[in-house]
């Protein structure tokens, strides 16, 4: 069990999104993230940084209005 | 040890650029990778996908050019 977890840089502050990231996928300015679970998340946003140590991704809203 | 290992895209195929990542980082249109040892990989691309169960991070060289 070692998946990272998925936040949303808005506003200067982290928010988390997803647990349990299994895939992301990036087409475009669209990322596609799915859980271990398979349960899928669509958004228009672009991904800033990952870490495994510490079990994070973290992605920065294209459109900050969008929730 | 579930570090992913990195690859890159060019022109159609995978090549492997980095085993055992731990961090990476976007900034425009530079990547900046550490693997667990410290060694550090810069390189003009975008991440096209992640795979925590594949342990894969594809890349996509901006400019196909580049080593």
């Amino acid at each position: 069990m070692c998946e990272a977890h998925a936040f949303i840089l808005r506003d200067g502050s982290e928010e988390k999104i997803m647990e349990n990231v299994d895939q992301v996928e990036v087409e475009n300015d669209e990322i596609r993230m799915i859980n271990i679970f398979g349960e899928q998340k669509m958004l228009r946003a672009k991904i800033r940084s990952y870490s495994n140590s510490e079990r994070k991704i973290v992605l920065e809203a294209i459109d900050p209005a969008i929730k």
